[in-house]
């Protein structure tokens, strides 16, 4: 249902959560998303013109969230891709439609209210603190560096 | 948040609809959902591969629907086209979450689950046999011209 930038958007934004105050170099979120580097460079620009990351070049660079992860919900990073919006208008652009949805498109519309309603509810910090044993991205080896501190989740050396 | 192929898959069904009993030509099909008409085709091809319609080549040709509208749901029509699955296995193929998701996965899977279960529960023919003003494809002229028969909404002469 979802494109595929808009599953490595939410890949990447999850990872940078893990580390909120440290930049994260793009070769390391290529690697840990599983994301082919130059697509995941166009996702991350676009997370970066929607103001949910910011990013610097050179040596030590990276990019890390520019709020906490509770405070970014899983909508902000999906419209951020341009995926998902409501349906206001006649997609057909019929004149006697316009904004009055026939019962097909008026479906369609309920359809990206319910996904909206859900992704609205639920923060980045949601998905990467819950508890459990599987993490976002996480193998065996990176679940078991995980520890909790009172920023979030963060790995751990 | 639906595909482009999806959008046509439901117009060109719900097209169909208006004349269970005749071949609807594909030019008219093509003029009326507004889709190109190579576009059009392809859809037309991955519906009639699924069994939803049947289509017939040459002089008087066209596509009809093999089942009544009220025994289509919008569901099969979407995974016709190939979008619209629930989340089985880690996308990342991480061994150890497999079929167990992680919260971000399970996260997608619920949303795909919500449209779902609105797509089953709703008929082809909920869509063009609802009262209102509005209906699916038509404009002011082609509405005036509907009438309500036994076997559905059609569009008369």
């Amino acid at each position: 249902m979802f494109s595929r930038t808009t599953e490595y958007a939410l890949r990447a934004m999850a990872l940078l959560a893990y580390a909120p105050d440290q930049l994260t170099p793009t070769p390391e979120l290529a690697e840990r998303t599983k994301v082919p580097p130059n697509y995941l460079a166009k996702v991350l620009q676009q997370l970066a013109s929607a103001g949910l990351i910011v990013g610097r070049r050179g040596v030590g660079g990276g990019y890390r969230l520019t709020r906490r992860a509770a405070d970014i919900n899983l909508m902000e990073i999906v419209r951020s891709v341009g995926e998902l919006d409501r349906i206001k208008q006649c997609p057909l652009g019929l004149a006697n439609h316009g904004p009055n949805l026939c019962p097909l498109h008026k479906k369609m519309d309920e359809a990206a209210a319910r996904v909206i309603d859900l992704f609205k509810d639920t923060s980045l910090s949601d998905l990467v603190s819950a508890p459990g044993a599987n993490k976002p991205l996480c193998d065996d080896v990176t679940t078991a560096r995980l520890s909790i501190s009172g920023r979030g989740t963060t790995i751990g050396p």
